[in-house]
């Protein structure tokens, strides 16, 4: 039994996601979703405390790859240069082959306002787990929290270019190029 | 009976402020917020849909002191000059007088979950709606979201610091503090 559980978990995502999509996230039940792969409801519930958990699973995680993209920053880095690393980093967490999952998961996400309020829920919280990590490192705030949040504004809007039907570049070669234009922003200033 | 209604609006939402920060906010009733300044139930609904609405009154009008500011800049602006205009400007819309009442406010909502959520919220909306008007300025994406996204956390930034125990520096002059702060950071960028 044990061998199968990832495939059971990968096989109930990708069936909710369809059935969320095609019928909508609130008329979609737990039911259906196990029903689809030959699943019992209380099997679902092994793997996902409740039909939510199916688009946010993996948040901590998710959060880990940022964390440890700052642990392993050079001690002489600017919080920025610190930020732009670890963002980069996260980058790669997305291959190519995540690219068509991730667009099916804005999708459902994007037509829902109880997940949309999620999805900006946990992008603060990453938000916040950043700047905890550059005051760790000694950053002072604000800087800490700007350099925070410029990053996670940074992997926002690249994810949402990475996901636009139609986009052939890698997730990190799009965040790149909105950091080059963040800096392009900022040498405008005041 | 007109000509009272701003006065009780503004003792109903000083009275239900001092129950939250007593009592905790889910622990306060409208009963008692309308019993403490000597009106009923029914004249609280005649000025909030509920308690909630209280600390959350006036939203609309606060993403309109924004957008005026980003309609009444120079033409030749950049994008986050645009921005820094109307942040300042809405720093002024928070006068000494209304620090006392916001420090107030930030407390309860610190110590409330749902209302931290409501929070974060209002401010993805208020990011959203300068991005809005900026792309109706002509200005490109990504820069728009960016300068918008970047202009949000300068504001939230100085609005805590504007309120924390003991400042003394008004919101705009803290908001320029910030706004250099993230001029710095940016230079450091890449």
């Amino acid at each position: 039994m044990v061998r199968w559980k990832p495939a059971a978990h990968e096989r109930l995502q990708a069936a909710a996601l369809d059935l969320f999509a095609n019928h909508g996230f609130e008329e979609t039940t737990v039911a259906e979703i196990a029903l689809a792969v030959g699943l019992t409801e209380r099997t679902f519930y092994r793997y996902f405390s409740d039909k939510r958990e199916v688009i946010f699973a993996g948040q901590e995680q998710f959060v880990e790859i940022f964390l440890r993209g700052i642990a392993d920053a050079a001690s002489d880095a600017t919080p920025l240069q610190v930020v732009t690393g670890a963002v980069l980093g996260a980058g790669q967490f997305f291959p190519e082959d995540r690219r068509s999952f991730s667009r099916q998961r804005h999708i459902v996400i994007s037509s829902t306002p109880e997940l949309q309020e999620r999805e900006l829920l946990k992008m603060a919280a990453l938000a916040g787990a950043i700047a905890a990590a550059l005051v760790a490192r000694g950053v002072a705030e604000p800087a800490a929290t700007l350099a925070a949040e410029s990053g996670v504004t940074v992997f926002r809007i690249s994810f949402g270019q990475w996901i636009a039907e139609g986009a052939e570049s890698s997730l990190a070669q799009i965040e790149k190029e909105v950091f080059r234009e963040l800096g392009a922003l900022s040498a405008s200033a005041l």
